[in-house]
């Protein structure tokens, strides 16, 4: 990519209806090297003062961003189905889980523990030197580059919840809206824009950018303005992102969220009890809005017996009656395919079912594959993710096969086990191998499905993540945007507002202990 | 470097005594390959078990480390003084803050806050859906390679603040000792592995390698069962490593302190009302250690005008008597010659005072330098760090300029304003720039001296250190080894002691709020 290519863009670009291929609607802007240089500048001018509101200030502005988001109205609703292809209950749904966590960051920014305020009062008699008055605070790190992610147009995406997070630190956002829709993130970046008016903010603190290609995404993680990356997607597109950032003049952090396949562990007493219950359970997780969830379950890992037969045989039956769904992008559709077309065509892979093919262009029909643990642990193949509907069972001989197995396998996301009272040691066994494998570990659930709270971690050990020390989903998401400074023998005057006297209600640590 | 480099290393090396070049004592081994692959494969197998030890076991060994460092007795104050050249008095302080550090983090550990519970109490009436019942705590992240720094042989070596946070975390810890200081950090390890054995733990907790080249530290940071690196060094070795790091098949942290200037502006009124203390001062600080501290005040930035010739005049004459001190080792006194003669050469540095040149064929002569704003603004290199006692004074037209200064100037450990009441306007005006620049902010005192508190930060954006989220000093720094995970329905007794029940003592957060 070269400057001169990014400053003459093609003229625009579509919607495009993933079920039928066509374009539709509006044409949008396809962004460049200006405007990543204006949205950045904006961004750098508008950090200091909005680093400095006071947290009512920040938090009625997140809530703001919420009602201006319910206001759009159903047309909000009508242009992200056209342009995901995903039902109405679900982005309903996804619409309730986006303002949810606007809400839950401006509860969070009025308490006040993400400042992680520490004071070590002065001891001016202390031998033989005294010690200075040190005083704590976290700060933002700067203007953060947020990435829409194709599979979550609301709750990930222009107002989603790198960027909820991000505000709520104190950082302005530049969005980069994701390419699959651009009516859905117009939309909802206009109604960011009314909130900054309404709030009286300076208009630098959210910029939208749009664009089919990755030059634009290059250029915004390159801007030296730039302080910390948001981005969920494939692993590709997570890494490349992570090589422009490290390789700056001045690095900084990347949390791309990337690719899981979020094993699900059958214990032995519960398939012998429900194997059958949990064949047709698995498989509606997997095929829950096409199986496009990054929690997923794509791996299923179980000890050769009845009652797996049992699980095989329900699932199979199950997954030969589920409708194909349309996926999000033709894209998407094609790399899905060709996934399951490299399992169909794997010597080493039986294939369980297949489900319907539904109607439309990018129609996913859901796959259920098996392997035995011998050749799960000799192709590494195996163990990537297929994005869509897609799951393997790795057939073990026994408990320590299932456990070699979860050793190697890459760093997830979630880890499931699916488990009766009686199999509580066999769970025991497994919970350390999990614990540093996954960023969750469920039992007797299913992954997909992500609470936004304040005990959630949707994070995990690479490549689920690029930085498994972070969550982005849920309340502790604010703390990739922090920084720590202390404060030294400073004035009174001179301090930030909550480190002085009794300072402003958040919590503080005095001497480590809580004050 | 290949394996075969690695497998046949020399028989041995031996300290230097750094103020005659001469080797003494015990023949220490050169670690190649096969020590790395065993210590880490010791670290691997004891991390299970010591991540599952009880809070008051894990604070107990701290607090015997500490012990047996004490244990050591005069031996160990006695070979760090002949392999650093520092006097009596630094290392019995710095012996002193390294068991004080230990403690600190004995307490932190006891109290476990660091363990970031949280608890989010099932919700089975929830409408649409049941929420589930979802608790966090932080894991450590697996074996930690800490490498030994040659300027706190003590605090910030074998024992030191890395290897402290780390083992309060739950990590296993690798040292790499630094090659300057062998047989000091071979007493140190001796006593960790006697603590070790007199807690009942593991012996992997804690391995200690030692060699003078590279390639063992290199070998180390790619071994794929080390999970996070801590380093305080060079800006080119600390930039090795993190290069190391993020080439592995699974990309891990590295916490890297690597170069500081320090930049400490004399503000208008405190110039004109103790420029001529100021200066004296000034010199006091620079001076100490031989200027080998991480935080020395490479950097004054001060607006021309009468008070400033005092200041200069002051620390001119006081630098002119500054004895000569014998610097940690031949390289680094010959770095620091090349340093200060590249300063002498510049046609845009106006040399203020040398001091005296010292005995011994490593005594740093220290040397203060000025220059314009214009000429610092146009050569990136009056920026760069010049490891001793050597500082830049950089005079600036007006405010507008020096605010400029600091705006181009790198990342930086502390930035600190010496001020009086009158200049707090001024000063408001700086802190939002040195907030983005540095880590610790001071006012009216010298940034060599770091407390080892809980409100410390030592640390600050690239290229003071790698990772500008985190501190290495200060009881915050044991953050840099943890990681979060949430689990999902699990039964009781599969859940860690921290999350069961009424857990064992550690504050939690229930529903967002302290319970």
């Amino acid at each position: 990519m070269t400057d001169s290519v990014l400053s003459e863009p093609p003229a625009g670009f579509q919607s495009v209806d993933p079920s039928t291929g066509a374009t539709w609607g509006d044409t949008f802007p396809v962004h460049g090297a200006d405007e990543v240089d204006s949205a950045c500048a904006a961004a750098e001018a508008a950090f200091d003062a909005y680093r400095s509101t006071d947290r009512e200030t920040r938090a009625a502005f997140l809530e703001r961003i919420g009602a201006e988001i319910m206001g759009i109205g159903d047309d909000l609703i009508v242009t992200a189905m056209r342009e995901s292809g995903l039902p109405r209950a679900r982005l309903e749904g996804e619409r309730g889980r986006t303002v949810g966590q606007l809400k839950l960051f401006a509860d969070v920014v009025r308490r006040g523990a993400w400042l992680g305020l520490r004071i070590d009062p002065a001891l001016p008699d202390r031998q033989p030197l005294p010690r200075p008055d040190l005083r704590l605070r976290m700060i933002p790190l700067g203007p953060v580059a947020v990435f829409g992610a194709s599979n979550f147009p609301l709750a990930f995406s222009t107002a989603g919840g790198d960027t909820a997070s991000a505000l709520a630190a104190g950082c302005p956002v530049v969005v980069k809206g994701h390419p699959a829709h651009p009516a859905t993130g117009a939309l909802v970046a206009n109604a960011i824009h009314r909130a900054v008016d309404a709030c009286g903010l300076p208009a630098g603190v959210f910029g939208h950018l749009s664009g089919p290609g990755n030059e634009l995404g290059s250029a915004l993680v390159r801007d030296p303005r730039i302080a910390a990356v948001g981005f969920t997607g494939s692993r590709g597109g997570g890494l490349a992102l992570v090589r422009i950032a490290q390789e700056r003049p001045v690095p900084i952090p990347v949390y791309a969220e990337m690719s899981s396949i979020n094993p699900v562990v059958l214990a032995p007493a519960a398939l012998r009890a429900r194997g059958a219950a949990l064949g047709s359970a698995f498989v509606q997780s997997l095929t829950m809005g096409a199986g496009q969830f990054c929690t997923n379950p794509g791996l299923v890992l179980a000890i050769e017996g009845e009652g797996l037969d049992a699980f095989v045989g329900a699932a199979r039956a199950a997954l030969t009656q589920a409708a194909g769904q349309t996926m999000l992008t033709g894209g998407i559709h094609s790399a899905y395919r060709a996934g399951i077309e490299a399992l169909q065509g794997h010597s080493a892979v039986e294939t369980i079912a297949q489900g319907e093919v539904g109607e439309g262009v990018a129609s996913g029909d859901a796959a259920f594959f098996a392997t035995d643990a011998a050749a799960f642990l000799s192709d590494s193949a195996l163990g990537h993710e297929v994005f869509g509907p897609s799951s393997l069972l790795v057939r073990c001989r026994d408990e320590e096969e299932l456990h070699q197995v979860l050793r190697v396998a890459e760093g997830q996301l979630t880890a499931t086990i699916q488990m009766d009272p009686s199999d509580e040691a066999f769970a025991a066994g497994l919970i350390p191998i999990l614990e540093r494998k996954a960023g969750r570990i469920l039992a007797n659930g299913w992954p997909t499905g992500v609470e936004v709270t304040h005990a959630m971690v949707h994070g995990g050990p690479f490549p689920a993540t690029s930085d498994a020390r972070t969550t982005s989903v849920g309340s502790l998401a604010i703390d990739r945007f922090l920084r720590p400074v202390a404060y030294q023998n400073l004035a009174e005057a001179l301090l930030p507002p909550e480190l002085r006297g009794d300072g402003n209600g958040a919590p503080r640590l005095v001497d480590g202990k809580p004050a």
